[in-house]
């Protein structure tokens, strides 16, 4: 390909729009053009790393024994009635009428899809188990698109669907593509790629974990325990508590006015005792419920919804905003003395197990009460845990290691979903035993335009992404200096066309730009190995390799040129292996 | 790949649902199955077929200096306004809101994506001319999918979008698609495949050309001339019309009652006179207007609905069937003598020109005029063409042969659009000479799953599908036969994994049913090369070769098979180029 001919402006200037470096440097590219907010066209070079990226992929799904099939974009509401999701989704789900009146939706994620499939075509027990897959577009509306291709609305997934007779059979698949996860981000360059637990969420089923790449920017919070290893996704991350004794004591109950106390903070200094006395409540709205949920919890931890939700069994958002909770004068003063508990769902977390004196909201504006012994207005409280581990909290695996706190980005998954959609939708075999019964699924997802972004993420300079030979676009970058100069020309043409014949996959600038343009746009580009003709070069009879890694800067003779690059690339490849 | 394991179960009854060929061999093999109505999930097989389809695709249009790239499935009814086709095309265009509000539309074709992408990237005459193109799922909600993969709601399609800065250029591009066309096709196995030229309908532009696969249950007619070699679609077919001179002459104008005349033959008769004296009325409903279509014509002619658009400029659709003009008791006695022309667009087809004495409706039910002479009821009437060629017509472009009428399904199309998009979407570049000016576009188009339904129905016998060897889903079906036989079982694993390791693409029958089972799911799988082992065959030092085709049957020495299979698969794929 030549660069002049390459659809696809680069640029030099920050764009305004990106707060990711992925973004910035995919727009300034020529990666990418946003299309409407979260939905993007794919330019070549994007497309060119896509494609590889999926190779691989579908390289290591055949090698687990995956079967490769499309299920549709578009399926009728009828598939996600049966499994429950049509109703259990709210508005991440699209749904439309056709032109005959029909429900449809757009399929976000394809478990109802891979049931009607299978369910007609896997009645024996002999035929398990299996595994197909699709790489496919999805469509997610999502709230809040962000960061370029990290959280867009349409985007390319592969996902797989394992189907089995046992549990066992489940987690000895599971593990495989727990390997074959590893395996496919390795290739990809993303080496320090790492796997933590995480929760089944909307999917459904009991284990699950999430593929992580580090990155300061990214929306997910992994805890990690620098001694035994113990790695979570902050939405399940267990921790040991450490429980508070001391502290202040207060002799009885007094309602006390703290004006002008906006945090927990003030209130503990109002009272000159320490935030760990102070009761804390965070008000929730259940999807499933028109009752607030209340959390009570100690001043020094944070909720986490997640935890919440698998209590309440529905998903929670905390109330905040217009029309809300958040709007009553009593907000920001609510505590479980005299409050009607029939009103609420209220859940207290593990933090309060064991606290006497505490100050708490006294459900009245600017008003708290010292409370001598919290226990006798919780009731028969179960304390259960739904508050967020913290940086230096104890590991709950090890008992010993201080827990760590670093910033993600998910970038594939893998769940045990059990029977939750095989037992709904109806999918029996017959065992050999003759008896009808319903298989234990998993699925496996990636994205592809994500991971893309991930490893632009974690492999780039301040000049552009810094591609791994095993997906960038094209593996080596030919410029010319002085492209008039009529021997850079006829040597870097002869050279073009010699190692695209061999099969190299070659961006040749024959553009008539200064070597500062020339060189900016190589960088945006990312190749592995650049090769540049120029007349100083030639006069030693060489071309310049260099690596945008800057490990490697040679001049290599022009007739050792081609074998140079092969043993080049095949060298950048076998280190991805 | 093992058949034992191969999800997609095969079965010898005719599904009732299918009346197409290429429909029912694609449920009764395993390769599709229906989701909803126009939906379908594809089988492996299915899958691995159209992967090859799409390479072939990719190869040619990068052979054109294609470059590729991924547009949205979904996008803002805003880039649809600029092109002004989110209100020119009516119920196939999916329409729904996101959890915002904003309309968004499914993709039916992308030019205004296209469009929305070049023109922020190609603003210098230097970028053009430029190709781009996409492999991706489209949605077009089809008021009447059928026939299995030959018409659905929910397809895969390669298209293409060229940009040129003159009309020249675009002529130029134009014929290299249309050779690269040509080459898939034939790559394809469809070696019968034919360009006929086509009407642009909703996409606008001028020329166009659709491809062809003849079927006898094709959707569409194309006339040819067996002399010049014309080919056109039956929607824009040209031929030269018989003038009807002769026939029976009326004295004056008289209203007769002519009870239980259904068809025009009956109106014939019961007035002892030729059809081509009888002048036939259409009502049709255009999309643009309230007021009806009337298309006068000679009774021996039918309207072409396609000529008809193109005179009023929107779509139309002949109107029957509940609360139309059909329920009205005139209905079927539509004339031009005394009707209020001010009601109608009334059109006059060129079959008409020079007829004097004719029968035509007397606007009354159960009665016709006989007219002495037709004009002077016309008024200035323009005959315009607006009726179907039929066989046996003279060819309008070389005067002499006599056409022929053939069904045939179209597998691509290739239209110069001209600058209908580039103008109304602002796309502008700067030309050598510094002005501003508005790029003129082609866009080529190909139906994947189309395409591989119709070379199933040009290519097959009544036991299954003949796969070409370039799309074929496996290259080698490899049998056994007795596989309970010690030596069977073992020669076979042994040639299925060194073939495999190879590179070839075996599917491997290792299940124990009879020979009459497997070879029935083979010629269903319609694999090109069989290999049989059987004790029988095993004895005598060999394996069993045979070809889908029925070309070949040899009893190939054990030793010599990798080197027999390797030749044929080659032989098999030169015939394709």
């Amino acid at each position: 390909m030549r660069l002049s001919r390459l659809l696809g402006e680069r640029y030099r200037e920050q764009p305004s729009e990106a707060l990711l470096i992925s973004h910035a440097f995919m727009l300034r590219g020529g990666y990418i053009r946003q299309v409407t907010n979260g939905i993007y066209s794919l330019l070549p070079p994007a497309k060119r790393i896509v494609a590889k990226i999926e190779d691989i992929i579908r390289q290591e799904m055949d090698a687990i024994d995956g079967q490769e099939v499309l299920f549709p974009v578009v399926m009728s509401s009828e598939l996600w009635e049966e499994s429950g999701r049509y109703s259990a989704i709210s508005s991440e789900l699209v749904r439309f009428k056709d032109r005959g009146g029909r429900n449809m939706v757009l399929g976000m994620t394809h478990e109802e899809a891979a049931v009607h499939l299978a369910r007609t075509e896997a009645k024996s027990h002999t035929k398990y188990p299996f595994m197909i897959y699709q790489i496919q577009t999805k469509f997610r509306d999502e709230a809040r698109p962000r960061g370029g291709l990290i959280r867009v609305r349409e985007f390319t997934m592969k996902d797989a669907y394992s189907f089995h007779t046992s549990q066992e059979c489940l987690e000895q698949y599971y593990d495989e593509a727990y390997k074959s996860y590893e395996r496919i981000f390795k290739r990809a360059g993303l080496k320090d790629a790492f796997a933590v637990k995480s929760d089944n969420g909307m999917m459904g089923g009991s284990v699950s974990h999430e593929f992580m790449s580090e990155c300061e920017q990214g929306e997910d919070s992994v805890v990690s325990c620098p001694v035994c290893g113990y790695k979570s996704n902050m939405e399940v991350a267990e921790s040991i508590l450490e429980k508070f004794t001391g502290g202040v004591k207060f002799d009885s109950l007094e309602k006390v006015s703290t004006p002008d106390c906006k945090t927990i903070e003030d209130v503990a200094q109002f009272f000159d005792a320490p935030v760990q006395q102070m009761m804390k409540a965070v008000v929730l709205k259940a999807e499933n419920s028109d009752k607030l949920v209340i959390v009570f919890l100690r001043g020094d931890y944070e909720v986490n919804e997640t935890k919440v939700r698998n209590v309440v069994q529905a998903n929670v958002e905390i109330a905040t905003g217009e029309g809300t909770v958040a709007e009553h004068p009593c907000y920001g003063f609510i505590g479980p003395v005299g409050i009607n508990k029939d009103n609420f769902t209220i859940i207290y977390d593990r933090s309060l197990e064991g606290l006497e004196s505490v100050v708490c909201g006294a459900n009245e504006k600017d008003f708290h009460y010292k409370v001598p012994s919290i226990a006798e207005y919780m009731g028969d409280a179960e304390f259960v845990d739904v508050s967020k581990a913290r940086a230096g909290d104890t590991c709950a695996k090890c008992g010993d290691g201080k827990l760590e706190i670093k910033r993600a980005i998910e970038i594939g998954n893998i769940f045990q979903l059990g029977t939750k959609y095989s037992e709904k939708m109806g999918m029996r075999y017959t065992d050999v035993d003759g008896e009808l019964k319903t298989p234990i699924m998993g699925c496996y997802g990636i994205g592809v335009g994500r991971l893309m972004a991930s490893v632009l993420e974690a492999l780039h300079d301040d000049r552009g992404p810094i591609w791994p030979m095993s997906i960038a676009p094209w593996q080596i970058h030919l410029c010319t200096i002085r492209p008039n100069d009529e021997n850079v020309k006829a040597k870097a043409e002869e050279l073009y066309s010699s190692l695209t014949n061999k099969g190299f996959e070659v961006i040749y600038d024959d553009r008539n730009e200064s070597p500062g343009v020339k060189f900016a746009d190589a960088d945006l580009l990312g190749v592995p190995v650049r090769v540049v003709v120029s007349p100083k070069n030639l006069d030693q009879g060489c071309f310049e390799v260099s690596t945008r890694d800057k490990e490697i800067n040679d001049m290599v003779p022009v007739d050792n040129i081609e074998e140079y690059v092969r043993k080049l690339i095949d060298d950048k490849l076998s280190q991805l292996i």
